[in-house]
């Protein structure tokens, strides 16, 4: 097999023995089968950064106490890596995995929850047409999935499940939550004062 | 809660306490649960205009005898709001609900349904995809609806309740079908008399 | 065509050049394409009779103030009673229609609504796959539809309708639905107080 | 009831009336049920137009043996044309119905199947949405479909019933064919003698 | 090839071969898939009896004017055999072709009526599968189609093709369809003067 | 309303002003529609009676230290139950809700989800065609889902949620998941070694 | 991990490195996600037996020259056992694999064909719901797919593969087709010659 | 019949009547209903360059072991055509046969696969609509199929059909293989080591 993919595989498993805490590890995984992926599954960095998570890349760890890190994974051409991603994941310190696929045969999210079992997984169907595939797994092989596209709301999610660990978490998403009220109270209230011609009128 | 929400929601409760006849009233309120589905809503304040309606907005009743109000109120980030709407529709006089959601989750016009009852409320699904959550309630549970898009057409089978008891709308209607039976008849002369080479010429 | 056709159809319009009160005609017609979809039907019958609903039969008007009467009707092998019909429907005093269809082409519905308009038409698909057929009117010749198989609905639907008129049947609605509540109430609490297990014992 | 359909109702009962041979009355009808699906429907006046039918318009029959006529008719605006349109069709001597209509509710061509009846009426279904409800007739009420936006293909159905009875149209269909035919042979022969590239390069 | 497969197509290019009257040939043909598809084609079989059609079997052609023959020709298994019966069809004398096939690959119909060209085939899905399959022709390549398992009407579409020829078929058409309405107006007028619960019991 | 719903709701809201203990609290609370949903959702009941969790009942917390309550709530019967139920949970001391509805507008996972926000919500769509109504809410309103009928796995999935806090869960996790592997081992050498035919024999 | 699957996976190791000969090792490897998909995937077994093949058990190889093999090898259950097998396959000496599964998550299938690449995969949906989940391959990661249920075919179709280098085996599956065409045409002639309602009594 | 199409029939069959060993013939057929889907056919063309197979036209076999050869072969309106290839397709040297065709009707694969039968045919669908007609093969008529527009895989497939008896076409496609490995591993280490980002901006 390619050298390249090797060295890839070899840094999961090293990162995996080392003896590091929580807090110096990513808290969420963020995968995708393809980097064609990226433009949907960016709702999910959208989502974690909004709520105050850092990722970690090559320049080390953020300061943040709660970060994210992001990997290319394909199922279909790199099941080796697929398959050290997931088995590494608890003892790389990954409290969960948001796995996004697409196309009919959208394997990455189910696979990615079979092999890194316990540790949870949100599917994010890439397309419509994906979302048959992440959400149809048998009795005893669990994944939770999103809608098609929404990897926001999986980065959401993902905070939800840790909150119940960290106050600090479910303080940010209320907060995060009580913006989103905000905003359609004002929006319903220009509606009903303006009435509709002149609610188009102003947004024209 | 957020205040602006909150002021809202005690401004619908202050309405519903006052007491005002069915001509003060709107007749008909059209709900939706974004205002990015104001663009397919708008069908229904066409129909309503069409036939008569005048919107209330900040600047208080119209002068005509049938009115209308508009709300954006989101079944899933504001549901107080949405419960005290559905809660306050029959004591603030309103005899119809418009309601519009768009999504897989098309929650807002069941839920109106649910809470308003027995206001009657006529569903409109703003996507395709809506139509299955809108039509879909369980026995005992009753809402009616219109095909996905069709606000339009809810309109019309507001003002359709609305005329069983105020013959001047079933006149209004009768009318209004008039033209539409005019403009195929013309059509189809057109289309018969010159032909469809003809006709497609004029029409280039 | 056959006399018996006829016969039904020179009734229907003898009904509608008689001179009655509101009080003395069906509010509810009930028309269905098939005897078949009878047992689908029925439910809208069931709704109505426990709203207090009478049948208008050969036996003459019923004592009660609200009632209704049946019909089979079929689109496509008696187009003219199909007419005939929806053309009289408004001069033989009826305030809503329920109009159920099976099958692919469910047109029963869309085409009554059509021709009784502006009499308001709740459409019933009386199989899943005549959902569709039923919902998909086109701008401007409006049908409102509940959910394939829901006639009980429909009955309910219809009451809502008239009851936006008269008082009394709100409060019947109203009693309706305040029954619904207290059943979920109890079995709510019967499932939380046993949990599971003894709840299904209880019911095996 | 409006003049104008009245009027273009009463000329489809004269026309009944009249007493015209076969050779003077249009063969085939197009109808459809609005003038925006002229584009799809056009294709049957194309098939037509291409095996010597000609159009008669208001400037009356035209010279060949074989001819078509157009009108758009609206089974839910315009019921009371759609059945004079129908019930009338056997009369005025066409031979066949060639019926489109979009939508979800495509009601035309099922309705005037019929109506017309026993003269075979080939349903287009205008959108691929539409393809159920023209399709889906009970036992004993026959029609037959081509598939979503066909009505070329219903041009040549509608000439090859014709055929049965006309020698003549069996051979322009033939001679038709082998155009096609030899159309097919040109074009593999030039993508086997070429090889794919050259091909696309000879058609770039 | 097996012999048996080579008798069968001998068998149909001698019959082609032959100079027989349109009287002494078989007006309609009948050819299915499989014999498992024969209780959802008996239809055809039905519908052509009811309006006096006879079948020619081994034992000659019957009196009646008008008959037809049933063939199982397996698209997959025997291409040789539906080559044979559609290059021979105009020859042997046929004026249509019912072509029924299940699955999700129904090509019979199809592949019939390209090859029978110009003879009209109509074709029946024997499975709501096979709708797709059997109605979605290119342009230029024409069928028409009844919906999934509804024989019957192929038979009645068949002998409304014909009549355009034989004013007796057009005769008996009408008869048959007089028959049907009669049943109609007998249920409806049962139904309303009964009323349902009356009615059911009747039934019951 | 009926009294029956307003102690319910009553005692929602007294259990969220104790000052109980995450330990004395329920860990999971199962939500349904309905009583005809229990069949199906007992699956959840059965995973995590599997995982040794017990559930609260009117006999008052268990021994252990996990355990999960059960109620029937409907969101189109009993809103204002529903509304309380999300509005308690996260001082009522839930760490996951795992709600379930069929039907095709199954809206009570989504609203719990909604109103209960941050406390993280598993839909489970209790028809095949309830799955689009549950997993397909807008961004910003975040639900995780099973797919149809899969609450063993909605059990497993709050389970591997509870367990990044503890770790004693994610043990008995590991533990499930090798009894199943072995299963599969098992099965798999017994098909090879017997041959298929030995195999059902076996079984047969 | 449990033993038993580790001895499972140590042995499809050993026998890789084994140096076997063609004829040695068995050509086609059936595997299935499930013990219960085992009815459906038993039609592999049956062509491949009617083809002459035979089944390699704990009995040793059999002694005809083609022989297969059947395991039961889970996607989400036992991911590690499905890479074992895949990356075997090859030196195990397979040429062709059948594998099979069911549910919207048919996993087993594409993965063992990205691990096996390039000995070719036939994919089995054992489900119609699987379909889309087997054949939805991305572009460079191919499986070519049978319909739903139809391991008959991939046996047939592992056979055909197999028969372009063994024109042994092209022979027996010109045999065998000849034996279909031969059924086909006695059916046909007794429908024809007997007619339908002597083909029907006969069957009776 | 037209001359054109004739002589490319002859030509077929005196090609399978010529005595050429099988590396003078082409190894793979690619066929298609239409030259309007060589777009998306061209993906086997590419598949095969890519592999080094060289194309046969009209300037003779090319230098290379392994060639293709590409004809339009439309079912419905050139069926001897298509029954020639099929016929002549393993005389003239084919190992494999890529069809594709598209539409609801994408008959041309199947019926190639019946009628080439014991050459394995792989069917691509041009395009979503068409896959199940090209899948849904009744048992005993075996077709392989990949996804709608998926020729490339297609290409691939065929390679893996050849590669069971050429080792070096086994090695060609590890090779290939290895290149789409590198390909990810390349940009999952660049995604997870500049971040999302940083990913973005470079690619930006």
């Amino acid at each position: 097999m390619a050298d390249d993919i090797d060295s890839l595989i070899d840094e999961l498993h090293a990162e995996a023995d080392e003896d590091r805490s929580d807090a110096e590890t990513p808290d969420v995984g963020i995968v995708m089968g393809s980097d064609s992926d990226l433009d949907t599954m960016a709702g999910a960095y959208e989502a974690l950064s909004e709520l105050g998570f850092e990722e970690v890349t090559v320049d080390g760890s953020p300061e943040g106490r709660f970060t994210f890190e992001s990997y290319v994974v394909s199922a279909h051409r790199t099941p080796e890596l697929m398959y050290a991603y997931g088995e590494t994941a608890a003892d790389r310190g990954l409290s969960v995995i948001i796995a996004g696929a697409g196309g009919k045969s959208a394997d990455l999210p189910n696979m990615t929850a079979s092999i890194a079992f316990p540790v949870p997984v949100i599917g994010v169907p890439v397309q419509e047409k994906s979302v048959d595939s992440v959400i149809g797994m048998p009795t005893g092989a669990p994944i939770v999935a999103v809608d098609a596209g929404k990897s926001y709301n999986a980065g959401l999610s993902a905070v939800q499940i840790l909150a119940s660990e960290h106050d600090e978490l479910a303080e940010r998403l209320v907060e995060y939550h009580d913006g989103l009220v905000s905003g359609v109270a004002d929006v319903s209230r220009a509606l009903h004062d303006r009435g509709i011609e002149g609610f188009r009128e102003r947004d024209g």
